[in-house]
């Protein structure tokens, strides 16, 4: 299971000996707060258990785009799986390599092509032959010729949440394999591109790890058939998509174990491995800290309002997901059955459902924890609420890394009246 | 059915004589078109039906909350229900008057409860007996005495989207009737607070009328339970909630048959109504134009790839909502089945599923109806994308009412690396 950073001292919940109930006070709520220690530590157990083959991670950043936690990571030396023109431009503002960067998704515009192209980045992976076709016109237009994966859809169920799983021939990402090999055989047609890599991404959040290396099989005939054909393919991308564990009950992989296991997999192919990790090294190192604003008995349960709402963390919603919530503060408490609620006028506005937690008090700080990846990047703007502010505790400091929006953040950008 | 304001002419989808492919071209996409008309006309179908009774018409701000669309409803006589200090600021950043502006929701913190005060609104809709005693405090604190309404929970079932139905009495709203009555005849504990109304709402996207009927009968009783015992109760909220078709099975209520029905049912009982209407008056009157960027076939289907996403309007991934997609452009056309997806790296990020729809081209504009309620305030900048541009078509003039965002905007407030 990759690390939190975050644990209880002095029965106060903490990071790197900084008591949350303090930073709560000082950044105010709702706050996300990320431990860059443990970050750093997910990032390092993928890298270490790779070592023995040749290798690249690039963190995925739609997970967690913040600038401050890409910067950290370019520094230990990731490099960055993009999907827009707006995450390049957040890993070049963080000061990363573009060389190191690898431009993944099904809908990248001429205006986002043209962008990726001139800043020089690693390579793409494209996923249908409209995009081929698209990108060698625009890299005929600007001289140059950039590196190529198609990605493949290995038509392999990943049993994770169907909003989530990407793997299935009946999902909208990549070329199915045999598609995929008469692209690659036929790329005559496309002089302005460099097919030296393939790519595969089943999906996110998978539990079951058999799925990868079923879906690295066939992707490695692949490679050997394009080999056989005269293709120089030098590197396999096999993407994301590692689970963590939300839910105590949950069984998440080690990502020793689990880059240990791809590593001996991969041995002797003669083959650059990328991966692009994004939950599983920032989901479990952040938290989202909100206050208990009302405490309201109902028949059979109660109703903690919270400061916290799904303008800040959608996954409860969207995805049915759990996300543990405990006070900072362990003390004995009586245990009730409750709904965790955010201000918001919906009834889809709910962080837990029915949980059975301890007993807490309007005024308490509570850590929803979990929350460092698909928290504040799916973050809106819903009845109004400036989006929260984001804190990285490193080196035991804490320092704003976003500030919390005001109200006059909300109309930017409109019309006066 | 409220009015949309968009319609074909000479087989261009059109607003006002404008066609849509113009202001696509001029406001590029993903862009948010608004039929200024269309909402005019709603918001005076309420007005009009309810003319003979005493009644106030506060749009519901959650619904659209864009200073231009709030300020053309001021400007026409509308009064506001909020449920934020944002939306607040907002309304008054609208040029709208304070006093006609009610103020909702389950989590209102001390902060948006004096900001409420200070700016005078007309009155407070409240949720819970924790709430009712901070209200009190504040207002003493402040030497003000506001207008209170207690929301009562019916415990009706409006059978809408479990996240959007709001009367039951294991919904964290309101108060039970028998409990609300009793804090009611306990007014003495709450000395600065003014008790003259009641309110209630069920939910949202109702079609059967009948249940607003069932608790105004629920709401009546208390009121004249409420009168005997001395308090003077003045207006009866009955919240919003009146559906809209999305698709064309739908079988949506009129505006103007619903409200005749209201004012009839509420005819002799000397009480002003308040109704909190929000999506039957935008909904209809906005569309999402967005570009097809890619046709990806497969086995069973084609996908069509745009170039809006679920940051960009989530109700189908949220609420598996139907919007009806239609090419701007109307001629002969095959039928296809397809899935209407955006670039956003998950499966979750769709826009129609299993569709059978004309088939379009890439590079063609398609107009995602019915999009004018909860489609832009609950956008985000998920996978780094800036949020769409908005504009209203207002006396056949179309006029940007919110920028386009850029990549600068997305990083605005954090720190530097």
């Amino acid at each position: 299971m990759p690390k939190s950073g975050f644990d209880y001292q002095d029965d106060v919940l903490s990071c790197e000996k900084l008591k949350l109930t303090e930073i709560a006070e000082r950044f105010s709520t709702p706050c996300y707060v990320y431990s860059a220690g443990a970050i750093l530590a997910n990032y390092r157990a993928y890298d270490d258990g790779l070592k023995a083959i040749p290798h690249e991670i690039h963190y995925s950043v739609k997970a967690n785009a913040s600038l401050a936690i890409l910067s950290l990571l370019a520094r230990a030396g990731a490099g960055f799986d993009i999907v827009s023109g707006g995450e390049l431009f957040r890993v070049i503002g963080a000061g990363a390599d573009p060389r190191k960067v690898v431009y993944s998704g099904v809908g990248k515009t001429e205006e986002e092509i043209s962008y990726a192209l001139k800043s020089g980045i690693g390579s793409f992976n494209c996923e249908s032959e409209s995009e081929l076709c698209l990108l060698n016109e625009i890299a005929g237009r600007l001289g140059l010729k950039p590196v190529v994966a198609i990605r493949v859809n290995p038509d392999i169920s990943a049993e994770s949440h169907p909003y989530i799983s990407t793997g299935l021939k009946d999902h909208k990402f990549g070329i199915a394999i045999d598609k995929a090999e008469q692209l690659y055989k036929n790329r005559g047609a496309f002089p302005r591109l460099n097919f030296e890599g393939i790519s595969c991404h089943i999906g996110s959040q998978i539990f079951d790890t058999s799925v990868f290396f079923e879906a690295l099989e066939k992707v490695a005939g692949l490679t050997e058939r394009l080999r056989g054909a005269g293709l120089a393919i030098q590197h396999l991308d096999m993407g994301g998509g590692l689970g963590i564990a939300y839910a105590p009950s949950d069984n998440a992989s080690s990502i020793a174990e689990f880059a240990g296991a791809l590593s001996r997999a991969l041995q002797g192919m003669d083959l650059r491995l990328m991966i692009e990790p994004g939950r599983s090294i920032v989901g479990p190192a952040g938290v989202l800290l909100t206050k208990v604003l009302y405490r309201k008995l109902a028949e059979k349960k109660e109703f903690l309002i919270v400061d916290a709402a799904m303008n800040d963390l959608i996954r409860p919603a969207l995805y049915q997901s759990h996300h543990e919530i405990v006070p900072l503060e362990r003390k004995e408490r009586k245990t009730v059955l409750a709904d965790v609620v955010g201000p918001i006028c919906e009834t889809g506005d709910f962080l837990a459902r029915g949980r059975r937690m301890p007993a807490v008090e309007p005024g308490e700080i509570l850590a929803i924890r979990t929350a460092g990846a698909y928290g504040f990047v799916l973050s809106s703007n819903y009845n109004a609420r400036p989006r929260p502010a984001e804190v990285l505790i490193e080196d035991g400091h804490a320092r704003l890394i976003r500030k919390r929006e005001i109200y006059e953040d909300l109309v930017r950008g409109e019309a006066a009246v």
